[in-house]
């Protein structure tokens, strides 16, 4: 029987760097001779990609209820689960995701301060038994990540949200990470060389001694 | 302040006689004077229209698994109900449903077998207290709708399904008719007519007096 994969999920804010975090762990694994399969959410399969512009369009042609975007998500991501995850963490792949379930948590319970007991239900009926093996949350004050998000162009939907709403998130990501032993916060307004080191030292910590066994 | 309207759904499997009840329907409506809004599930809105798309399309490259396919329902739902049916019926206006929430419950209870607790979650939180004050459901031998239905064209991807799936459909149908009371069964195996004189029977019964004061 091949050993089942590691599933490593990096979060944040908008800006926060996960992208940047993304590189630095591909490299980790490629050193580590790990084969490694990259996700985002929400996306990641034809049809949850669908889902994706869905929930990040402008249209002021129609209000999208918070409930809307909250079964988006987690339908986007039953599909993600289902059809690229779980699959490739049978195989014996590594699975590396931008964005996971965490994201949910935030945005939509802390950010649209949606129904925790219905988010807990999607959660266990959407995610069964498949949960990261380690979380990085990047912490970051939102006006920073999104000064450095705008830098990038045009803002989504989500990202022309007020700052109140980035706060909510934020606290409910601090929250969460406070309360789950998988997830490791790593202050992510220091230069991006320090981040860099707090990622590798958390993989090392994280699997030692896995990572060649 | 405005009498709110009335909220009438038509339920049944494909081919049942649904599109031929609505007809029956909004012609009494209009003997009565009574403005109304009629919906389509799933659809209704720009966004519900592109999910019902999704839901549809019979797509062999990807998988739709059955807690997506259940999702982008109460998705689509959330969407018409928030921008659609309440605002109508805040207005006064009656609102006519081809389908409804006992569709999901049906289908995706019934025919795909899902957890009835995720189902009845996803059903508070979206719902809320807008219910039908009417539900028909047209009772039909899936058989016998499948073949009405058939010989108006190509079968999307629901209507695919084997025929077991739609006894289940049925069977749990039948079980939420038999215990909820604003639901009224009709026998849709009968001459149009005859099905035709229930509907009506069923609006004066339920609504008498109402429709004019
Ligand atoms: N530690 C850092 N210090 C300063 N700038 C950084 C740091 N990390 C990343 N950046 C820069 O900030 C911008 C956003 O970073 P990145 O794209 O990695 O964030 P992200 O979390 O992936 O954002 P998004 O949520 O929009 O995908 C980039 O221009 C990146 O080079
Ligand atoms: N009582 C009836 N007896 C015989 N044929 C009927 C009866 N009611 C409807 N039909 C015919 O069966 C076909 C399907 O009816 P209809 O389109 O009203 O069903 P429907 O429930 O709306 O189907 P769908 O779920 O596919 O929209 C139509 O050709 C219609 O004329
Ligand atoms: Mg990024
Ligand atoms: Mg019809």
């Amino acid at each position: 029987m091949t050993k089942p994969g590691k599933f490593i999920v990096v979060e944040g804010l908008e800006g926060a760097g996960k992208s940047s975090a993304i590189a630095t762990i591909t490299n980790w694994l490629q050193q580590h001779q790990l084969k490694v399969v990259s996700t985002r959410e929400p996306g990641g399969t034809p049809l949850a990609e669908k889902l994706r512009t869905l929930v990040k369009q402008i249209d002021h042609n129609e209000l999208l209820a918070p409930e809307t975007e909250l079964l988006l998500m987690y339908a986007a991501r039953v599909q993600l689960l289902t059809n690229i995850i779980r699959p490739a963490l049978s195989r014996g792949d590594w699975v590396l995701a931008d964005r996971h379930d965490m994201s949910s948590r935030a945005y939509q319970g802390g950010g649209r301060q949606l129904d925790e007991q219905l988010i807990n239900n999607l959660r266990s009926a959407v995610l069964g038994n498949t949960r990261p093996d380690l979380t990085l949350y990047l912490d970051i004050d939102p006006a920073v990540g999104l000064s450095r998000a705008a830098a990038r162009g045009e803002l989504d939907r989500i990202e022309q949200e007020q700052l109140a709403f980035f706060i909510r998130t934020r606290q409910k990501y601090l929250q969460i990470a406070a309360t789950e032993p998988d997830i490791v916060s790593i202050d992510a307004s220091q230069p991006l060389a320090a981040v860099q080191q707090a990622i590798v030292r958390a993989l090392d910590n994280h699997f030692s001694g896995l990572a060649n066994g």
